[in-house]
């Protein structure tokens, strides 16, 4: 059993494969009201790797996860 | 398993679905505190997304969800 | 699976049907701190829609609940 | 599947029936920050039902309390 | 099916067990940003009850804990 | 079933196990706005025991974690 739904037909899961695929820049609101962006690196049932304009690689909790946009 | 019961016979699934059909205009409010306005793209077990009226798109975790109205 | 147990021989699941039944009038508390107080017109696994006195139609994700109670 | 182990022989589910029995004053605080003292009518799976002082029957949504006590 | 996966050969429940032959005084953190401090009495898959320093026995949410280490 | 998947061959899961390997100085950002930086000892289903620097061993709620990167 995952804690998100990672059936790879949803299009909440191949939305995120499209943006590691498209490298996209993406901003992630967080419920703490941090604000975390860069590129996915990867996706799993409990997290999303990004990594930052920092090239710091920031594992989420997709729990945490308020909201997410593709910028620019 | 889904994070929500994605049963689309639940009046709270199908509810959705109308919105999406009648392109309506909803408001969501966070468990951030963050209000996000928009028409509904999709909805799945994890998110819901929403275009905005600055045409961005913004995929909502369903468990950040406090509550959401039709506005007008 | 429910996000909520929605079995309607549960106290927590008939007591809301009561207060639908009765058109009674119930203040929710949300964790984002937010009170909606309406009439509840359906609830399910994952919501409570509740009609408010300015007749809009909210649906309350039930996770964001802390309590509720009947007023009047 | 219940949103809490609803398992009577839990100590957690146990200790409710008990002080249900001995018509207990128990303080609750919710992740809101709320207390909530009462007496415990019923608990379920979802939630525990309380009667205050002032006599009103609050439902708390089991997800929401922090930690519970009893008083005097 | 458990809130919190209570198979006691995990770390996780095996470290509490030992805290509590240990009668070790541990802190508890929460999501409301109360501590907790105190004896663990018991535990199982919902709660973990404590009693404090003023003899008050306090039965805590897991899913409301931050973090926990034992003192001193 | 457990609260986080807990399947060795998710990158979440491996990427724990490496940085345990590492001996990695790990920064976790928790719900409460809390951070706790550390080496981290071991991981499970519910949760992730960090060493501090004041050699404390603190063991964190995995769905109390927003996000977490190693240091350094």
């Amino acid at each position: 059993m995952a804690i998100t739904e990672f059936d790879t037909s949803l299009p909440s899961i191949r939305q995120v494969q499209n943006l590691i695929k498209q490298a996209a820049t993406v901003e992630f609101k967080l419920l703490t009201g941090d604000f975390i962006t860069g590129r996915i690196l990867w996706q799993d049932p409990n997290s999303v790797c990004v990594v930052d304009e920092n090239s710091r690689q920031i594992t989420i909790s997709k729990p945490a996860i308020a909201y997410f946009l593709a910028k620019g």
